[in-house]
C-alpha cells in the first residue's frame, strides 16, 4: 500500500478520488521564495479542465484550485504546498450498475479484488482520469521552478487514431499552436483530421488513442542519478502513472531497434563553445544522465475505455456473465486532454532531479 | 545522488564498476526461509556470462558468485544478502583513450560532466552493461520467491536489426526453446536470420538493436500500488535502468494508441470459475494493478553503442573536435544477454510488489 | 527538503500552517474496510483542543475535522486520507515583532536562516505545536487498526516541573483517570499538584516542562526492522518530531546506564503457555523488535519557549542587540496536550509496523 | 521487512553477521572528489576493533576493511561505495545452546519469533554489536565530508555504571584525552575508577552500562528539514540502532523537565558579528533544525546482555522454563567501544543533511 507520493526532493502527494469532496495534492520539498499564487496553478489547470470542447467529456467543473499552506505574502516558504479543486457536477448514481460489473478496460475488477469491494467505483474513483488534475498542480509548480534554470517543457498531439503528423514540428510550432486547436496538434492541417477521427469515432459510440510527444529545452547537463534514479526511468515511471499510457519512448524509440549503430549513435560536436551532438537519437539522456540536448519522448494512449457499445463483462457477486452498457459522460479520446499531463509529469520529474542534482538552489531570489 | 537502491519491501541495492574489483548486490527484504545456495544465483547468472557464444563479447569472465552474508544452513534469515561477482578479464589501458574523449552513444559525456572527472571510465564504469549482473542476482532471488506463489517469468528474443518474429509464440515454446540459440528467440527460423543480422553488423564493425518480450504468468490479482506505485510503472522504471533500453510497452502497446476503444477493451468472462478476458490488450494489468492475465511487455534497445567505425567526438579537455576509432571487445548486440536481463527485472519488481501486497509471506516454509 | 512524510507501509503526510488557512494530514496506505467517520478523528482531535481549561492557551479553536478523500460508505477504501481542520482564531498581527526578532527557544532563528526569511513566522508557523494536531489525525486512524489486533495504546503525565508521580501505576489507573484532570495524570494527587505547578509558572509569566510516558499493551511479538528501521528508533524518531521533546527513553531507560547486567536483564518464564519476561526493563522491545511485553517509554519535554518574561534577543536585520516581550497566547505548560499526541505517535509507529510485518491485513472485514 | 538502509542523501546499507564471512557496508551518495583510502576507513574501525584492552572482548579481529567499489585513483567517483570487513575468528560452536534458548536481554528471542527460527543466532547475528562496524565505515566517509565544511565530530564517555564525570569537559581536553584511556573518558580521574567499576563487573561475571556524550562543532545553520526529517529526529534514529541504547537527550535533555522556560530558553547575543546563544541548552537544534550552536546528545547504553552468571530462560521447541549460564567471549560493558560509533552515528546524519541541504556540494575539488 501506500504509493501516493512520488519524487525525491520534490515529493507530490496526491489524493481524492472522481466522485468525493475533491482531489488534491501536496507538494513538498518546493524550494523557499518562488512566487506562487493560485492563479499560476489555475491556469494550467484550465489546460486540463473537462468541457471545454466538443470533442471533451460534457462533464462541467470550474476545477478551481484552493491553496491551503505553504506559500505567505505570495512567496512559497518550504513548508508543504497542500492545495484541492472540488468536484461539483457529480453524478454518483450513474455508477450504481458498474459497482459489481466491471468495465472492460477500466480498473473496476482489478480494484474490486485488490480492495475487497471496498474501493470507490463512482467514475473510476481513485483510479479516474480526474486525478491527473493533481499532477497538473504539481507541474505548474514544477515549470516556474524550472523556469529559474531556463528550462521549457511542451507537450504535442503527434497522432490520434490512425492520423498521424509526418512533417518535423519545430519548437517554435508547437509554443504557439498547441493550444490554438482541440486536439493540441502543433500542425494545423492533421489537427483538422483528428479532430475529425475523434468525432467519428464518437458518434460509433466508440473511441480511439494517440500518441503525446514530450520535450524539454535547455535542461542542464548532468541531471539523473544513476543507476536506479536514472533520468529516462524516473520520467517513464511518472508517465506511466497517468491512465491509459500503454508505451512510453525516448529519442529514437522503438525504431532504434532496427537502427545500426552507426545510424543510432549521436556523434559529437562544438557549437558555440558547447560541447553538443549532431543528431539527438538518444533523446536528451545517456545513461540516464541528461546530455544537454532536448528531451524527446513519446506517450502512447490506449482509446478510452468507457464506450456506449455493448460490452460482454461479468457479474462478480452472482459470478457469471452479463453484458455492460455505459451511458455516462466521457472523453471519445483522452490524448487532447493529456496534452498538459504529459506536460506536468515531464516538468516534475526534471525539477526533482534539479533540485536533487543542486541545479535549483533550497531558497530563490534574495533573503527578505 | 543515491540512486543506487530500488524496490519498497524487496529493496535491491547495486554497487561495483566494470573494471573494479567486483560488481555485486544487497538484496534486502527476502523473506526468511527460503532455500538459497550459490548455485541458484550461479544459473542465472550464467545465462548472462559473457564470451559463451561468436556474436558475444570475447571478453572471459567465471562470472562467479560469493554469497556473504543473508543465508544460514541453506536457508534465507531474513537479514541483507550480500553477493559479490569479481572481475577479472579487465584491460584498463584500452580506456585511457576515452578519458577525454566522449563516445558517441555512451553516458562517457554526461558522466564526466555530472562528476567532475572523477568517474570511473574504464569500460563505461558504473555504465557498463556489467552492472546488470546485480539485476541478475537480485532476479534469481526474485524467481525463487515467485516460485512460491507459482509465478513463472519469462522473455524472448522477438526482433534483431530488421529481423522480427512474426507468429504467435506459445509459452512453451518460450520455456524450451529460448536458451538454445545463441539470440535467444524462440523461433528456430528467425533465430537463425537474427544471428546472422548480429554477424553481418559485426564483420561491418557496426552493431545492431533488437526488441525483448518479457511475460509473467499465473501473477494474482492485485499486484501493485495505485497511483504511483502501479505495478506498470514500477516495471517500466526498472526496465529502462538496463543500458540501451529506449522503450517500453505494455500489451498493445504502441499499437494501441491506433485501435479503437471496441478493438482494445478486453472483455470479461468465465472460465473455470474463474474471471477472465477473451483477450489481453492490457498486458495483464488495469489501472496499475495486475488482473490476473498473463503481464506481456516489449523493451527496445538501441544498437550497441561501441562500434569500431570511426566517429566524430570532441576532446573535453581542449574543447575541440576530433575522432575516436574503438578497438574494445564489445557485443555487437545487447539484445540476446538482455533476455536474463528482462526477466530479472521482471520478476524483481513482481516479488517487491507481491510481498508488498501480502502475497508472500515474510517466513517461508516451517518454523524450526 | 522534502520531510513532511514519515512512516513506510502508513504513510503520514503532513502539511499547515499555525496561522495559514488550516492545518492537515494524508494519510497514505490504510487498509481497506476500516470503519471510519470524521466522528472518530473529531474524538480523538478533542483531546488535544485548545482552549478547554485554566492551564491551556485562550486560543478558541473548534477544531473540526473534514475528511476530503479516501472514504466511501463510511469505511476506508485503501486510498490515501486527507484531513483538515480549519484555523479560526488568528491574530496575525500579534506576531508582526518576531519577524526579525527569533524568540529565545523558538524556531524563529533556524527557520529564518534556513529559508531565507520566507518562512511563516505567524505563531511559529510550520513549527507551531499546532501542527500536532496531523499527528493526532493520523493517530486515531493507526488507534482504530490497532484495535483489530487488540493493541491499546496508552500515555500519561508523570513529571509536570518538579512534581513527579512515584508510585507505579495500573494500567486501569492510566485508562479511567487521564483525562479526568486538566494535567492528565494517572494519581488524583500529584495531579493537583502539577496544575499548581503550572499556574504558578503561568503567574510568574514563566513555564513548565515534564514527562509522559507512553505505553502499548497487546503488542504481538515480531514489530520492527533491525537494523535501521528498529521499532524504538522509529518511535523515538516520530517522538523527537513533536516540539518540545529533548529526550526519550525506553523501559529501564537512563536508569539502565548504572544498573548491572544481572539487574538489568529480563529473565524469560512461561505464563499461561506464552514466553513472558519477569521484568521488563527493555520496555518491550529487544534488538529493535518488539518482544510482546508492554512497550513503555518516556518522553522529556522542555518548558514552553514562550513566555511573558522579558528576553535578549537580537534583531536580524540591523543585526544587533535587543529584547523582547512576549505578549502572545500560549500554553505555559505543552505536557498536559501533549498526552494525546503521545499516544498518536505511538499508535502511528505501532500501525506502520504491523502492517509492514503483516499483523494487520490489508483488507478488513469481509468483501462486499 | 527491509529496513537495512539509513539516510536520504547519503544511504547507508549494511550486511552482515557476527559469525558469516563478513560484515559491510554500502554508502551511495557520497559526492565525486573525495579523496579515500582504505587507510582513511581503516583508522577509523581501529578504534573499535575488539580485543585491545583488558575490559573487552578477547575476540581477536584484524577487522581490516576491504573496499569494492566507488573509488578510483584515490577518490571516489560518486558512485556507490561497497567495504567488507571479514570475520575470521569465528566460534560458532559456542553458540549451539542458545539455538532454542534465547539469552535475557538479548534479541534471541523477539528475532527467533520474527523469523520463524530461521534467523543466524550465532554470536547474536545479526543482531550482534559487530554490525556497528558497519557504522563506523559509514562514519569514516562522513567525517572526511565533514570535513570539507569545518564540522567536527566527537564523542568521550561520561559514565560507566555509577561513575560520572562531574566537572565540565572542554572540547580540547575531549580532542586529546578520549583515545588515551581504555574507557575513552576525556578526564583522567574518573577514567581509572571507570575502567575499575568495569573490571569489578567482569571479575562478578557481571556487566555495566554508561553513558557516551556526543558533540558536532562548526555545524552550519540550516540543517535538519521539518517536520518529520528534523536534525534532532534524524540522529536520534540512528543513535537508536545502535545494540544497547535505551534512552538519546539533547542539550538540558531530561533535566529540561524539570526547568522553567526562564530557565531553559538561550537568550540570543553578537558574537563577531555573528549570532549566538548564550547558553546551549537546546543542545544546538531548534524546531528540528541546527542553529549554529554545538550540537550535543547523550547516550544511555545499557549494560552488556551476556553476562556469566547463572539466568532463567526458556526453551522455546519444548516450551518450559530452564536456566542457562553463557561462557562466550563478551565486552563486560560496551561503553568504550561505543564511543567512535557514537561519533559516527552523528557524523553520518549530520554528512547526509548537509548535503541534502545543498551546504557540501555534490563534486568536491576541481574538475579534472
Amino acid at each position: 500500500m501506500s504509493g501516493n507520493s512520488i519524487g525525491r526532493t520534490l515529493v507530490l502527494t496526491c489524493f481524492g478520488e472522481s466522485h468525493g469532496p475533491c482531489v488534491g495534492a501536496v507538494i513538498d520539498g518546493c524550494p523557499a521564495g518562488l512566487p506562487l499564487t493560485a492563479e499560476d496553478i489555475q491556469t494550467e489547470l484550465n489546460k486540463r479542465k473537462p468541457g471545454q470542447t466538443a470533442i471533451s467529456t460534457p462533464r462541467k467543473e470550474e476545477d478551481q484550485v484552493e491553496i491551503f499552506s505553504g506559500t505567505f505574502n505570495g512567496f512559497t516558504t518550504g513548508a508543504p504546498i497542500c492545495m484541492i479543486m472540488r468536484n461539483r457536477d457529480v453524478e454518483p448514481e450513474a455508477y450504481e450498475q458498474i459497482k459489481h460489473k466491471p468495465r472492460p478496460g477500466h480498473a473496476d475488477y482489478s480494484a474490486y479484488m485488490k480492495y475487497g469491494g471496498f474501493s470507490d467505483y463512482r467514475g473510476g474513483g481513485r483510479f479516474s482520469g480526474r486525478v491527473t488534475a493533481s499532477y497538473v498542480m504539481a507541474g505548474a509548480i514544477a515549470k516556474k521552478l524550472l523556469g529559474f534554470i531556463g528550462v521549457e517543457v511542451l507537450a504535442h498531439t503527434v497522432q490520434i487514431g490512425k492520423v498521424k503528423i509526418t512533417k518535423n514540428v519545430s519548437f517554435d510550432e508547437i509554443r504557439e499552436n498547441v493550444y490554438e486547436n482541440p486536439v493540441r496538434c502543433a500542425v494545423p492541417e492533421p489537427a483538422v483530421l483528428m479532430e475529425k477521427e475523434i468525432l467519428k469515432a464518437a458518434e460509433e459510440g466508440d473511441s480511439v488513442g494517440g500518441v503525446v510527444e514530450g520535450l524539454a529545452l535547455g535542461v542542464p547537463v548532468g541531471l539523473g542519478e544513476p543507476v536506479f534514479d536514472s533520468l529516462d526511468s524516473d520520467i517513464a515511471k511518472m508517465l506511466f502513472n497517468i491512465p491509459a499510457v500503454k508505451g512510453v519512448e525516448f529519442g529514437a524509440g522503438l525504431k532504434a531497434a532496427s537502427l545500426k549503430g552507426s545510424e543510432n549513435n549521436d556523434e559529437y560536436a562544438i557549437q558555440k563553445g558547447k560541447v553538443v551532438s549532431l543528431t539527438n537519437n538518444a533523446g536528451g539522456i545517456l545513461g540516464g544522465i541528461s546530455t544537454g540536448m532536448p528531451i524527446v519522448l513519446r506517450v502512447a494512449f490506449k482509446p478510452t475505455s468507457s464506450i456506449a457499445k455493448r460490452q460482454k463483462t461479468v457479474d462478480l457477486i452472482k459470478m457469471e456473465e452479463t453484458e455492460i452498457e455505459l451511458a455516462g459522460r466521457h472523453d471519445p479520446c483522452v490524448v487532447p486532454r493529456a496534452v498538459p499531463v504529459v506536460e506536468s509529469c515531464l516538468a516534475f520529474v526534471l525539477a526533482d532531479h534539479a533540485i536533487r542534482a543542486g541545479k535549483i538552489p533550497q531558497v530563490l531570489g534574495t533573503k527578505k
